[in-house]
C-alpha cells in the first residue's frame, strides 16, 4: 500500500469495501442527489439561532433548494418570509403557500403580468429596483402595490448602484415616494465577492465596508433614509459575522446545503455539506489510474476549484454510508468532466480498492446548480423529495 | 459614435432600434431557448446527405437536443437508428418510437433491470464495452441478446480500451464471443480531442489517425475482426473530414444545433448555429459598460471560450428578428454570469443603444448543456418543443 496516504486513509479503505457494495436502504443505479436531512436541518436551524442571537430577520434565499417540501423545513424553524431570485421561482413558491416573497433580481418588466397574478393573490411582493424605468412602467402597470428594495453595490461589482452614486440613489429613492404602487421598503446588498477571499477576516472585512457604506447611505437620505430596513444576502458572511449593527435582515441562502467552495473558504465544515452526488463506477483505466463515473456536467454543472498544486477539480470522493458518508477520501478527486461522464484521478491504493460497479458519493463544487441540475433529492430513507424544476 | 465599430455595425444598432422592441411573434418574458427550425432542419440534412455521399451509415447522437420531435425531423431524412448517452435517454427514445438505440456510454451495470425492459419490448440495444467484469454480468443476468461495441482510445484519453493495449481488447473479444447474450458488433471511438485543435487540418489529422488505429486493431484480430464495424463519433471530424475510408458509421450529435464553440473551430459556419438564448435585459451599468441580463448559469451552465485578447466569455451577442437572428454583434460579449445574472460587457455605441426592457439573444457556448438546462424550445412561430428533461 501506498505510505503516503494520510491515517483514517485504511478506515476508509475499509468501509468501502463492507459497505458499498452491501446492501443500502436505497438502491442506486444512476445518479442520485442524496440528501442528508438530519444535517440540511441542522443547518437551517443554526442560521435560524444566529439571526434570533442577533436579532435580525433572517430572510432565507430558496434559490438553492428550490423544493417546497425542504421550504416546510424552514417555516418549522420560524421562517415566514422568503427570498428568491426569478419570477418564476416566486410563483412556484406563492403555490407552495409562501405570502411574502422577495425577488433578489433585479426586476424584469416583462414580468409585470405575473407579479400582478400574484398580488391577486394576495401575496406581498419585494422587488429590486436598479433603474428609473422599471420604477415608471410598475407604478403604471401595477395592480396593487409592491415593496421595493434599492439593490446596492458596495464593490461586488455585479448588480446594484452603487453606494457611491448618491446622486442616483436619491433620484431613485423620490421616483419611488412619488409613485403609488411602490413603497421604498429598504437597501439590499449581496456582497458577492466574500466568494473570493482567502480568509474569514477577509469576509468580516467586507461586511465591515459593507455595513458602513449602506448606514452611509441611509444617512445621506436623511428622514426618508430612517426607516429603511438594511438586508444583506451571501451565505459566507451571514455564516461567520458577529459584528452586524446597523444590519436589520439577513437573506443567505447556500447554507441549507453548504458545499465545497463554502468549505474551502473556512465558512462551512465539511460535515456541515448536507448534499453528494452518488455516482456508480462503470470502468478503470489502469495505468493512467483514472477512474470513469457516470456523473458529469448534466448532473454538476461546471464550477470547478483548484487544489493546493493549482490543479483544477470538480468534486470530492467521499464513502456512502447507510445514514450518511465518510469524511473526504485523500488521495482522489474528480479531475475532469464532460456531458455525462466524469473521470476521477486517484492514487495506486485507492484506485485498486475501487471496483466497477460500485456507487461513489462526489461532494459538490457547487450545490446550487448540482441541486438544479439534478431537479430531486433522495433521503437516507429512500424519500424523493421534489426541486422545482422537476414538476 | 465609436469608430473602432466594425462596418455592419451600424446596420446591426439600426436593427436593434426597429426590431427589438417591436411586436415579434412570440411575446417573450423570460429566458428563452430559440431554435430555428429552418436551419436546423438544414442541419440535419446536410450530414444525411453526406453520410450518403461518402456512404456511410450516420447514427446520430441525440444527447444534444434530447427531443421527441427533434427525432422525427432525423427520421424523415431517413435516420432508423440512433446513439443516446445514458440508459435514461434510452429509455425515452424508445418510448417516442426508435427500435435500434446505441447507449454510448461505459455500461453501468446497475442499468441491467432497465436494458431488460426495454429488450422486453423488442429494442435492439447497443452497449459499449471497455471491461470484462461488466461482459460477465450482461451474460448471466440479460434476457436477451444486446450488440457490444468495444469502446476504443486512439488518443484522445477519456473512456475506452487503448488501441494499444492489443492482449485487453483479444481479452475482451474472446469474452464477448463466447458469452450467449453479447455479440461483438464493432469498435467505437470518440476522438473528442478534435475539440481541443486549432485548424480543420488538426481535425483531419487525428482522424487519419484515429481510422489507421482502428483498422490496425480489426487486422490484427483477423477473422474475427472482419464484420466489425467502425464507428467514429464526434461532430468536428464528421463535419469537416473527408477521407474516411475504414469508417462504416459515423455517429455526431452537436452538428443538430451546432454552437460557439464549432464555430471557433471552424466546423460550422455562424448561420450554422441553431439555437440562441432570448434573454431581457434588466439593468445597465453606467461607466462601466455593463449590461445586465437574466440569463445565467442555470440557463448556459459554465462553459466558456477564450477571444482574440485571451479574455474568458460565456456567450455571443445577435439581435432578434421575426423569424432568425443578425449576425453576432461586434462589441459587446457575455463576460460573466452567476446563478441566473449575466453581465454583458459592450462598448460605448453599442452600451448606447441597447435599452433596459430589450430582449436580446445569445448564441450559447455549448448548446448541449444549454438545451439540456433550458429543457424547451420555441421555434419562430411560438411553437414550443419538448426536450425529455421537461417532461
Amino acid at each position: 500500500m501506498d505510505i503516503r496516504i494520510k491515517s483514517g486513509f485504511f478506515m476508509a479503505i475499509f468501509m468501502l469495501k463492507i459497505s458499498n457494495r452491501s446492501n443500502p436502504m436505497i438502491a442506486i443505479t444512476r445518479p442520485t442527489l442524496l440528501l442528508n436531512e438530519k444535517q440540511c436541518k441542522t443547518n437551517i436551524q443554526r442560521m435560524a439561532n444566529k439571526a434570533k442571537r442577533l436579532n435580525v430577520q433572517l430572510v432565507p434565499h430558496f434559490k438553492t433548494h428550490q423544493s417546497a417540501e425542504i421550504g416546510e423545513w424552514f417555516k418549522a424553524s420560524g421562517v415566514e418570509s422568503i427570498t428568491v431570485s426569478s419570477v418564476k421561482m416566486a410563483e412556484f413558491f406563492a403555490k407552495s403557500g409562501w405570502k411574502d416573497i422577495t425577488i433578489a433580481f433585479p426586476f424584469n418588466m416583462h414580468e409585470i403580468p405575473a407579479v400582478n397574478k400574484m398580488l391577486e393573490q394576495n401575496i406581498t411582493l419585494t422587488l429590486f429596483i436598479v433603474n428609473s424605468e422599471v420604477i415608471h412602467r410598475l407604478n403604471e402597470t401595477l395592480i396593487a402595490p409592491v415593496n421595493l428594495f434599492l439593490e446596492m453595490d458596495a464593490g461586488y461589482g455585479r448588480s446594484g448602484v452603487s453606494t457611491e452614486n448618491m446622486d442616483k440613489v436619491k433620484e431613485l429613492v423620490e421616483r419611488i415616494n412619488t409613485g403609488a404602487k411602490t413603497k421604498l421598503y429598504g437597501l439590499y446588498c449581496h456582497p458577492g465577492n466574500t466568494y473570493q477571499t482567502n480568509s474569514v477576516d477577509e469576509i468580516k472585512g467586507i461586511w465591515a465596508e459593507v455595513i458602513q457604506k449602506l448606514t452611509g447611505v441611509k444617512t445621506a437620505l436623511g428622514a426618508v433614509g430612517e426607516s429603511l430596513k438594511i438586508r444583506i444576502g451571501d451565505t459566507p458572511g451571514c455564516s461567520v459575522v458577529e459584528e452586524i449593527q446597523g444590519v436589520d435582515e439577513i437573506g443567505p441562502g447556500n447554507y441549507v446545503f453548504y458545499d465545497l467552495v463554502m468549505n474551502y473558504l473556512d465558512v462551512c465544515n465539511e460535515s456541515d455539506i448536507a448534499v453528494a452526488v452518488a455516482c456508480p463506477v462503470v470502468a478503470k483505466n489502469e495505468g493512467r489510474n483514472e477512474i470513469i463515473i457516470h456523473g458529469g456536467a448534466v448532473h454538476f454543472s461546471k464550477d470547478h476549484l483548484f487544489d493546493a498544486n493549482e490543479e483544477k477539480f470538480f468534486g470530492e470522493v467521499v464513502i456512502l454510508e447507510e445514514d450518511g458518508w465518510s469524511p473526504i477520501v485523500e488521495g482522489i478527486k474528480l479531475v475532469s468532466i464532460s456531458q455525462e461522464h466524469g473521470v476521477l484521478m486517484a492514487n495506486s491504493a485507492i484506485f485498486e480498492a475501487i471496483e466497477v460497479g460500485d456507487i461513489l458519493g462526489i461532494l459538490p463544487i457547487h450545490s446550487c446548480l448540482t441541486a438544479n441540475l439534478m431537479k430531486s433529492y433522495t433521503t437516507f430513507k429512500g424519500q424523493e423529495i421534489k426541486h422545482m424544476e422537476s414538476l
